[in-house]
């Protein structure tokens, strides 16, 4: 199967994730911070390093202001429902995924007033624009590094910028950014950094993480045991471990570090130009074929490794299944959780068809999909 | 090591469930319900072979009313604070886990009331008692099927026809009765069950579930992407993938299943019986030994695979590092995230060593514990 599903979940692995989750399971997988014994220890420790490891990726001084998750929604509505206050004002932008734009909506119930600035075609935003909606009562701003459906990259560091000087905080939604460009939360004047461990960070699913900067209050999000302050019946807000109730998952956060430590060692900048190469392959390649219309930008130095497409005259869910079952090329079609970002780039009746390589895809593979995209366009 | 820490989480686990993860994250991992393609229709096909098997162990009708969480605690908060509205009226017992208590402490705040049904020195709950705090208001009873301190059962079912013949919601916390003792939704009237995978039903950390009877509305928990409805701001309330926002922990949730189908096939009433005379082994041993004191029943068919106890003398824990350190045996010392239960039971001030036996300890490793116990209690 050529994997082409990457912006859902990272396919393959590196190896060291496997034999993490392995190693952790069959030799001491206990419960961190609950007993002092040598297995729950070990937890503990190994989790501690991932904190770390995670925290030098990013750029992010305390790694105790880092909470482990289950996937990036639950980091975002942790950071969106635990710091925004009736009357609180946010911007987001309209190439937001829903996992930031559904907990926005929710959150309209108890009196916070959403802004959308909307997008060019391409899904690029104008952070004059963003400015412009600024008003004495926005809190927050929040957008994703990079859009899910065409890839486009935000002016993270300039709205940071922005942002910082207006005494507004800054959430960026690392969901397509991590892993594939470079997130620094200092110099991008990030407070607030959601992400997934699964995707571009290259970890197992079931994990996740958030970052709040220190200073910044976050209310509660589950109410548990946390291994402290037992007699205590109000949460603890003590970062992490009060943002960590019940049992955490060990094994996958202590993989997660595995795979962090892959990428580190690789490095973002080689990462980040192997996959703008294929993508840039695979999309000259497809905008020679006769039928076949883009979406986002054409630059793919402005953009991760996505690639947006349809083929004029047939259903972008028959695409996507042809090249599944006649090539065994992994895509998805439709909207992609995603509805305003298809409203913003025209493809709100059509939906499209997402290719996203990974830094384990290779050329070879691109001209497969290449090939097989003409077949499909040619309606052979 | 002795690993007696099974009530945190449970070690080892059967190999199907190191053999799964693998098997998952090294051959076909992709994101359920996002996508047609093969990796991903396989994903989803053995995720839901997992909602099968966990609804056959609990005798429950309908798999798709099963959420996967990460953890009980994210199954808790969940159903409480999607099903409590303003005004309600819920009775707990004295003997819940902070799981339990704390997010209804947070609900107070929106105006549920709560009641708590003091139980006796062993933890023992007198239906009566429940019965008692009934009011029109009530709307939910929400109890453990046993203790995580002392392992006491609580009159699960009693409790569930007191309920149903009152018009109540009854929901169980099973994190310590999932896997050790019989659990069924229908024999026992349960509305609402919350169970974590990791503990009794031998799966990986990082898993848990929620099971909502039809008929009850829970207001999502999570908002985000569904993988349905994608143009759709509100966050869908359709079972269960309104309620799985994001991507899920696909390897955790098959290997969840590979666990529950491995207790299955033993039988719970096999691996009840097989604690039970370990529990009895180990419980009749400690009480022969000068200066330990013993909480919970007496009579081992009144409980789960937990013994709680202190050495006179020494703090419970030193007594925990001494098993650890000089013996190998993991235990928790402490308040165990409950410090109502350890109010009930007398403990509120020393806190307690607690040994939890699993399917997978042998009567050596518990003769070996005794002798270890009465080695520290002389002072040797």
């Amino acid at each position: 199967m050529i994997y082409l599903d990457n912006g859902a979940t990272s396919y393959p692995k590196p190896p060291e994730v496997s034999e993490t989750i392995m190693d952790v399971t069959v030799n001491y997988c206990a419960n961190p911070g609950r007993a002092g014994h040598f297995m729950a220890a070990r937890t503990a420790q190994e989790i501690f390093k991932t904190r770390l490891s995670v925290a030098r990726l990013f750029n992010i001084e305390n790694p105790g202001r880092i909470v482990f998750t289950k996937n990036c929604t639950e980091s975002i509505n942790m950071a969106l429902k635990g710091v925004l206050l009736p009357g609180d004002h946010v911007i987001t932008t309209s190439m937001e995924h829903n996992s930031v734009l559904r907990p926005l909506h929710s959150l309209k119930q108890n009196g916070v007033k959403v802004s959308t600035v909307k997008c060019d075609k391409a899904g690029r935003l104008s952070v004059n624009d963003v400015k412009k909606e600024i008003t004495p009562r926005t809190r927050l701003i929040v957008m994703t590094a990079a859009s899910n459906v065409t890839g486009t990259k935000m002016p993270v560091e300039e709205t940071g910028r922005l942002a910082l000087r207006n005494g507004i905080l800054f959430m960026v939604d690392g969901a397509q950014g991590a892993g594939h460009m470079d997130i620094d939360v200092k110099k991008q004047h990030i407070d607030i950094l959601a992400a997934p461990g699964h995707k571009g960070l290259l970890g197992p699913q079931g994990t996740g993480f958030l970052y709040v900067r220190e200073g910044i209050y976050m209310a509660p999000f589950l109410d548990g045991g946390t291994g402290s302050r037992s007699k205590d019946l109000e949460q603890p807000v003590d970062f992490p471990e009060g943002y960590e109730a019940g049992t955490v998952n060990s094994p996958g956060i202590i993989a997660l570090g595995a795979a962090v430590r892959v990428i580190s060692k690789l490095g973002i900048d080689v990462i980040e130009e192997h996959e703008r190469r294929l993508t840039e392959k695979l999309q000259r390649g497809l905008s020679e074929i006769p039928g076949i219309e883009l979406y986002g930008p054409e630059d793919t130095y402005e953009k991760t490794a996505v690639v947006a497409m349809n083929i004029h005259g047939i259903d972008c869910e028959e695409v996507a299944d042809v090249f599944n079952n006649r090539y065994g090329i992994a895509v998805r079609a439709g909207f992609h959780c995603s509805g305003a970002a298809h409203e913003t780039i025209g493809t709100e009746k059509t939906g499209c068809v997402r290719l996203c390589p990974s830094i384990y895809t290779t050329e070879k593979e691109i001209e497969e999909t290449i090939a097989a995209a003409a077949e499909i366009a040619a309606g052979r």
